[in-house]
């Protein structure tokens, strides 16, 4: 049996903001297998892009060298604390695939909700933990699941949960947003992106937070295709 | 004036190969801007994935602290010569689109055809420099220029250009495949997709060597749309 995972990530800034507080990556692991990773600077503008840009800088350096995910966040973490003396937070969400272990491996320090999809059952996940930089010896919530067919993650920056909130709204149901966008063999891309327009719009076109969505969806499939892809676009005014 | 930028890795292992010896990344630049970078690790297999996995995770680290790329293409080279005492070769290529100098930035350590494209005209471009690890001292061959609209780069590891060899067909002509493939409003990925695909047919289905094709876009766009997307997919056997 092999498998084929998808990871997408959808990013956008709050209004009126030339730069998002928030960074996303994608990397490959070392041992086999992908991870992605959104870090959410405190505030926002170019004081929470070039924090969570330096954060995302040694979640992935450490990633690449083959660090395990919970050490990754438990490092950023006491970085972030020993520079900015517990005064400056992130929320930190590492979504893995580890082909060695074939698990998916979520690590968070994050309280916006995570959303896992098994075929037609969606769920939120209690996944969450306190962000990073603020109390000495944090630790992330860990969730640990095999590989299995038509599973679903998605996880998003506090921008997308909390989104319509200006014009009282109830905070955004990411959950039913999920079941309701992902129809049968909607690609993953299109299913992050559908789930930042609806944030996007129930901040009536001008989002009040950045907002991060990572999708991460597994299929099960006989040949395993060895072809690797990956596509990023990004956009400057 | 906005830009909009695409980027696009396709990637595949040597026939029968459990393993791409290349490793292959996009990751934000922290100054503002993108970057792409393949290597591929001398050999094929188990080795070659483990060289190239270390040497990206070098890179990868270096651009995301803010390291120019030409410096990082160098340290890349010294800590392979170091380790490895001259013994052993990889190739390297960083395609980045830098948006405070507003230029897209080639830094190659290879020799493999680099293709550039400007609206309808496509060259072959003398960007080519001596693999790293080899020798004392050695440096990119690096090429700047500024942000135009309809600017394509194409550059592929060895397996691409080589591919067809086995059969004693000439090198694949990737420029000329870029021209042919290229037709308007063909999204970048799906242009990427096509150069591989072209190569495994030249190697009848069965790929002689792992290769990678990096393509990049730049568009002038209106509006700088702030919606920044990221995906990839993997297969595991």
């Amino acid at each position: 049996m092999g498998w084929v995972v998808e990871c997408a990530i959808a990013k956008t800034n709050k209004h009126a903001s030339r730069e998002s507080g928030d960074t996303a990556e994608i990397v490959e692991r070392p041992g086999g297998g992908i991870s992605m990773i959104a870090i959410d600077g405190q505030g926002s503008g170019r004081a929470a892009k070039t924090l969570s840009s330096l954060l995302a800088a040694k979640a992935v350096a450490l990633i690449k060298d083959g660090v395990r995910d919970g050490a990754v966040a438990r490092a950023v973490h006491d970085h972030l604390f020993a520079f900015r003396h517990g005064q400056v937070s992130a929320t930190l969400d590492i979504v893995s695939v580890d082909f060695r272990s074939r698990s998916v491996l979520v690590t968070r320090n994050a309280a916006a909700p995570l959303v896992i999809g098994r075929g037609e059952l969606f769920e939120t996940a209690p996944c969450v933990a306190d962000p990073i930089g603020l109390f000495p010896l944090n630790r992330p919530a860990v969730w640990e699941l095999p590989l299995e067919d038509r599973l679903l993650i998605v996880v998003g920056t506090d921008g997308i949960a909390s989104s319509g909130r200006r014009s009282g709204m109830a905070d955004f149901d990411v959950t039913g947003a999920t079941r309701e966008l992902n129809v049968a063999s909607v690609p993953i891309s299109i299913l992050a992106d559908g789930i930042l327009a609806a944030a996007v719009a129930r901040d009536e076109g001008r989002p009040a937070d950045d907002m991060t969505g990572l999708v991460l969806g597994v299929r099960a499939d006989e040949s395993g295709a060895p072809i690797r892809r990956m596509t990023a676009t990004i956009g400057q005014a």
